[in-house]
């Protein structure tokens, strides 16, 4: 792995458990054993990185969700494993990461946020077009319509006012809505195949 | 009916097929048959008419509420009556009530939203905590969230960005907001409720 790529990995690890303002260019230098020249060569500053570590992540995740449909036996097969794998993700992201991010840098989140939720929609109606085809996803659902609540459903989880943090856990409230969404959308036929996943 | 309650019901019927905008306090008294002074002595000006029309059809909405929960041989069949009744109020407003609601009298709206919003959260938190407890809801879902999350979800049909009027009927879009979410939360015993409604 080349220095650049080690230094995102491994910051957006440090972001992800310790929230975003408490991790400073010094405290990566330091956990990272790299020159603060170094890191600086390679980031103009401290948004650059988290830009370049936001876009590591989409990147990670997007490749995720081929590997998943791929490999998965029908269209709520890709979306439970779809499901279960980002709650897992959500539980071990400190809250502070969400807080930091939209206080600190909500320019950084905004920009490359747009970008994937596009991409999400675009797969989400792929997804149930398929669903619908294959009898697992209800016949009178209409995809567009559908994608587009899902993708704002997903944006409520940003929502601190909503749902403040202390109260409600990111990966709860991702759950309900996946989970209901998914079931909402099925067919008898595709129930079954949630009822195997027990979710 | 007195003289302010029928300006209130017609005055909220011609907004409702023909938009605020092109309603005048002057085509209203020309309808009615009521003089203009009558008028403005029972509402300051045209917000004010509003607001007491809007407060008029949340109030007439909460008491049919009440009704559909009273007659309902259970939870299922109460969220659907319901349903179906908004479905078919939707489809009878003009889309330039919502326009012209948001361009030229968005504090009224949100006043007036603010109230019943909490309300009718309280009333979702209600019934799916009693379908809970008569095995119609799934016993997982968490009331609170999932009320919040419907809640936010019916905001969604006043974003004519993200839905623009031309291309999506508000009585669609909520239409499938209601029905995947009944569906999502439904247990086997709720989904045959639902199944007998065809919905």
């Amino acid at each position: 792995m080349d220095t650049k790529q080690r230094i995102i990995e491994e910051s957006l690890n440090l972001f992800i458990h310790y929230g975003i303002k408490s991790i400073t260019m010094d405290s990566i230098s330091e956990t990272l054993g790299i020159s603060k020249r170094t890191i600086y060569e390679l980031f103009k500053d401290k948004d650059d990185l988290l830009k370049n570590c936001i876009q590591y992540k989409i990147t990670e995740s997007e490749k995720a969700n081929r590997e998943i449909i791929k490999n998965s036996e029908n269209v709520i097969d890709a979306f439970l494993t779809h499901i279960k794998r980002n709650v897992e993700i959500m539980k071990v992201i400190n809250p502070l990461f969400f807080f930091d991010a939209k206080k600190y840098h909500p320019e950084v989140f905004k920009l490359t946020g747009k970008e994937h939720e596009k991409k999400g929609c675009k797969q989400i109606i792929e997804l149930v077009s398929q669903g619908k085809k294959d009898g697992y996803i209800r016949s009178d659902v209409n995809a567009d319509i559908i994608a587009k609540l899902i993708t704002e459903q997903f944006k409520i989880l940003g929502n601190d006012d909503l749902f403040p943090p202390d109260k409600y856990s990111k990966s709860e409230i991702f759950e309900n809505i996946a989970v209901n969404f998914i079931r909402g959308i099925a067919t008898e036929k595709g129930l079954a195949v949630i009822n195997k996943h027990k979710l």
